[in-house]
């Protein structure tokens, strides 16, 4: 069985190696290729030179390779994973840094920082399904790359390859987090989330079938617990915001229930400390020193302080999953299938799913809860209009998705912040030139 | 743990008896009340004293008790099952020969006699559920009661009480029978269904996440096997059929795609030995008679011919699943909830849940095949207006429910058909006098 | 402004004559343009002679012409009409012999025959509707071929053309009778329509804004009046019916209401006399002898029994609404926008319209009464696997066409049927070959 | 023919006033009833004794009175008229200063202020709608209480009384604004409009079935004309916005997509001369000191400067429109039944609609433009669930509607503002206690 891996040069792939020599017994991968594209080739290098280390020290039968050519490396290839990143973290410092100067949330996935992401990345991964389904028609492509639930609801509605499916470490986390506070195994912990990718929340926490929901909010609001990643730093909630809402939130969450003062956080730690972009490449330099060292030869500790921690073990397990049928629970973005009945049948939404080799089926969430149906229907709709624009390429729709967006909205620094972002991407935006 | 079965007295009860006595470790239930009516006191007497005998030779610790006081039996129940027959076999000979009688099909789910079960059947559920939700409103009603879906969707919109689950064999036996074909264990074997009880088709045959459904309708162009229960005889599909509509039927569609050979053959039937209800009149008779039989001390022989083999075999699973919130896959009545994206929310559709302790959350299925949509949107608004009509007791009700139905439909024809039927069961439809 | 009569050799055609002549100062048409295809050459030779003389002496400025050549008859048209009968009457005539020859409705637009009528026509619309898109984009077409409902759904979601409308006289005779019943001027009444083309039912008899459906049942119930066009002969309703349907049924509901009486009485009228095609063959020639007398320069009275009385009324008012933004309400086939909530909003439904010179605007429905909803989404789900093997002229598409209808059904008598249309028709059935 | 006007004593009557006498013609009053309660009975007297020499000097047959006790009144009453303010100007004064003095927008209808405006008028109108199915139960409710919308969904859904419509000036200003820039007759302009009161957009501007859309976009684009009432001052679009959105917004849009800029005017404006509603009591002093005077004996001249300039002629417009069976176009607020594809059918919507003594039939709009889409699916929510709040007086559920609304969101804030709301005008929120 073979996995390759787009964007192979990812400070991120020692951990999904580790994920398959752990995995091997059950999902015996022989074959592993990195790609990535030329300005990626020192990083791609290291990477899999590391990587061979890793392989040769776990004494897996793995035959592990890397290229540049996209279309060689698909050849035979039973799993296409993406973790790509267009225009590198440069342009994530530009989607931060721009929107912040403006007053506006800067952040990688979410508000003009996160439709910028998605304006480049779909186009590129329209590509790549279209490279997949001619050159290996049986794979599922799992893809990572952010904003992932717009760009697998893109790649699902207009793409040529419809095996595809869209992960997340939120809801890993959540449950995570949950098990903690319940002091539960996670294995015995299942919450109920509804919603889409980075705006999703968690209904039920089900122990065993009975439902912990408010032994968990509780915990939240006396110890003020929270799920967030190492990404982006969250204040907790209040009590009456948690009551109200009677769900878990998740960390992004925050910028639209706590827009000012997160802005004003945020705001704060880029005058101290420049973007989180900035921070990441830093971060980055340092990891990749490390990954030189002829000596290493496991994924080391600093990397999981990167924040996409268990991203990799949520992929890994998945395509295990898959591969054998496994029928087990794995909250994932698929198809909405009817599962969220308030939604359009072909959005994608991020839900559990019973999980076999024909692909994940989502189990019924129903109607969309009142507390959260004006928010939940808004975001789909403006996810919709930014799948719109990166297709398009329409001055208009770019707009159009700026004015819906509630980080954004107001009408003239909406056109200030496109206009400038449009400039300051344009090297990557070839739809809208 | 404590198990109710409401229509104690029926003949089947001794393989439900026998359920609980296999599945003992895993489902550890410790009193079982039989409750009937007053009318089927002897019978119940009889059942009581079989079933007594049969968990004295099983050595199972379980405490049995019959009685015919209904409220105090509920108490402290955790699952209650319901396999009652308003207006006992005597009725159902009325729902056949009828509809019969006026050159209609005359059958006991479908068709006229379909139509009176559920307005005899439904107020006196609506009732139980009342006690259930009053005396033990965490038990589950696990609901073996014809028409299943229509009864179970009635129990759950306007019904006191919301843990109600229906329960078939039909999806049972057809993935024995694909099983059977495919020469794999049922195990391994997931049939996807979509429609809803005794109008449910096979849309894929998953056998360890392949599907096989061209090998099985292969298998049945060539061999004519068909999925019959006992108690329908089917002539088999034509390959057109099948090929044209791509699924598997089930053995109920004769009733509405061979209605006019079913039909020659029911009157011929029906002429040389009288309605079936009549036949298992007899065959009843003979029963109650084995198990009078001081010295049987096990489900006999003979009962498998009744007609619903594995009907109590999916309740106790299904039951057993609730207790352990097992998370396997079973295909029960319940809640659409988006499932099938084309019928409302709210609809009860015939589907494959994930089980837990908090009750089946469906699958998703999706949007109804071209080819069956105008059939299955037809038969659900159909069955609504039969709920309508057994909670209005209004004759225009009825009479709605007639001329929409596939096998009535004709104006003049209706209007008989209902007259006579309204007249032969008065004393079982109060609502309607 | 020009009007194109596609078909223009049908023996309708005086009529639409007149409706422009007599209309001339509200809508001046200046130019007619008959178009026929080659075998209809000399029909449409005398009627083109008719037209003229009937224009001469009507003494409005009317250009007419006719051609064979439909290209270039399009030619700056601003209106074009379609009343095309694809195979002629030969072709109908096997549209109704065969099915009853199997013992099944035998009927124009109905059943087995209605759906050969379908797929004969469907393919020939498409491509006049290219011709209109790419040489009068402007044009409106109003369609008046049969099956009218099915013809404008195919082209308004398939078509190439948007501006299509669909007419029938139903709905335009429905509030004739029903003024008639009242003693009140058509004018003064509106009936509120819900369905689809010749399945519509009357849901309010609005005389000045007061609903008289009561008034009108009653007068059903005593009278057996009844709404039937000539060329359908009805037998009147039982009163159970229409107080359990409460609602104006229309003519063709018979087919489905009344299936085993009508089918005897069809079956002996064409013992009797033929088909319904061969008698209006006789018609049409005894119509074509007179249209041929060089005296004749008015419509003909003989025309009024052909049976399609009102058509051109409705098309030529309608017409004339669409050009002077008339604003009033018309009941006509186009999009459903939401009018019926529980059907597709691109399906086509038949439904009051404000008629503006942008196009018709449905008035809103609401959703489908409990009493028809099982009928009128199985019909509509019906017409869309009827448009879809029209064009993919697939045979399992066609099959699955006919195991929906409620006139057909059984699975191995469609085949049959099927089987035997498919070979008589072969010739306008180039898709199938 | 009856009306009675509940809130008689607003300074708003002699409006409707002047409205019924010069309609009397068309729209024969015979007896006018104003009602007030206690606390307004001065103004009920100066307000009646006006109307009173208004309809001398008019010298129509209309007999005038005027009460507190309301039951009585509404005895024979054809039309009952609402435009009351449940606590007065002193309640909108808090509804616009608590929220402008913790930064949010303090407005009457949007924001804060509208949810509490909400939350205070829907009980009272509710009781009102049960006096009114009692005693007339054949009258219309023709609503003016903002917020409109709101208001009358409120009713439709969940009171006694089903014949309610809600009016507001806004599409009647929009339509007089186009008609003024295309310098066409009003009468000749028909808007599309799409949307709910208050947050209404002009999708066409049809003059005589042509749009003209386009062409108000450039004159508002290069002229910077608004339609904005007197009560809220505009100012104006930029281009890109109008270009995107692509149609007409109302001048309510403001505060949400000029948020911030809208903020700071209206903070300005508040140091400079307190809230909109301290104005509006200065204002309205001076109106009852002018209607005081004996010697008048028409409608004032300054009342046109009052804000709500138009909405008594709309009201009284529909009145006549119901009562004569009109079947004109008048944009009401009524239930969607479809109309707007993607809202449900049971929601309150502004939309066009064919005015009928039966009541106001929308024409449908079809499906929510993509530019438009996530703010009125979010509005929707949003509306129900401040409904939700007005009925279950449920503190959260109050919260629930304040993060749900784009002026409020932020978790924290809301919290305050909602308690210092709750506090102030917990003697109009008997529910809440
Ligand atoms: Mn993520
Ligand atoms: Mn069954
Ligand atoms: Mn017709
Ligand atoms: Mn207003």
């Amino acid at each position: 069985m073979k996995i390759v891996i787009v964007g192979g040069g990812s400070s991120y792939t020692p951990e999904i190696i580790e994920g398959l020599i752990l995995r091997h017994d059950e999902f015996p991968v022989d074959t592993i290729t990195l790609v990535d594209i030329a300005s990626g080739k020192e990083k791609l290098e290291i990477i899999g030179q590391l990587a061979e280390r890793m392989i040769d020290k776990a004494g897996v039968p793995i035959e592990l390779t890397w290229t540049l050519d996209r279309r060689a490396a698909l050849k035979d290839a039973d799993f296409v994973s993406t973790q790509i990143r267009v225009g590198g973290l440069k342009a994530r410092e530009k989607d931060e840094r721009i929107p912040l100067s403006h007053g506006l949330i800067g952040q990688e996935t979410n508000g003009a920082g996160g439709i910028f992401k998605a304006l480049r990345t779909i186009p590129v991964l329209m590509e790549l399904a279209e490279d997949v389904n001619e050159i290996c028609p049986n794979a599922w492509i799992v893809n990572f790359t952010n904003p992932a639930g717009i760009v697998t609801e893109a790649l699902l509605k207009y793409g040529a390859h419809k095996k595809v499916i869209g992960v997340c470490n939120i809801p890993y986390n959540m449950t995570q987090s949950a098990a903690e506070i319940l002091q539960e195994d996670p294995k015995d912990v299942r919450i109920e989330f509804i919603g889409m990718n980075h705006f999703v929340f968690g209904s039920k926490v089900l122990v065993r079938g009975e439902n912990k929901l408010d032994q968990v909010i509780d915990a939240l609001v006396s110890q003020s617990v929270d799920f967030s990643p190492a990404n982006i730093v969250s204040s907790g909630w209040s009590e009456t915001f948690l009551r109200a809402v009677n769900m878990l939130p998740n960390p992004y969450h925050q910028y639209y229930f706590q827009k000012d003062s997160t802005l004003k956080k945020d705001l704060e730690a880029y005058e101290d400390n420049g973007t989180r972009a900035e921070q990441v490449q830093k971060i980055e330099e340092e990891l990749f020193e490390t990954y030189k060292n002829p000596d290493l030869d496991i994924k080391p500790e600093a990397l999981e302080q990167r924040g996409g921690a268990y991203y990799s073990d949520v992929a890994c397990s998945l395509m295990s999953s898959l591969y054998n049928n496994s029928q087990n629970i794995m909250t994932v973005n698929t198809l909405n299938n009817g599962a969220i009945v308030d939604l359009p049948h072909d959005s994608v939404i991020e839900v559990n799913c019973f999980i076999t080799k024909d692909g994940p089926i989502p189990l019924t969430v129903g109607r969309i809860p009142q507390q959260i149906k004006a928010d939940i229907l808004m975001m789909k709709a403006f996810e919709e209009q930014v799948i719109k624009a990166s297709l398009s390429g329409d001055y208009y729709d770019a707009y159009r998705a700026f004015i819906m967006n509630p980080l954004i909205k107001e009408e003239k620094t909406a056109k200030m912040v496109l206009d400038e972002l449009l400039d300051a991407h344009k090297d990557y935006l070839p739809q809208f030139n």
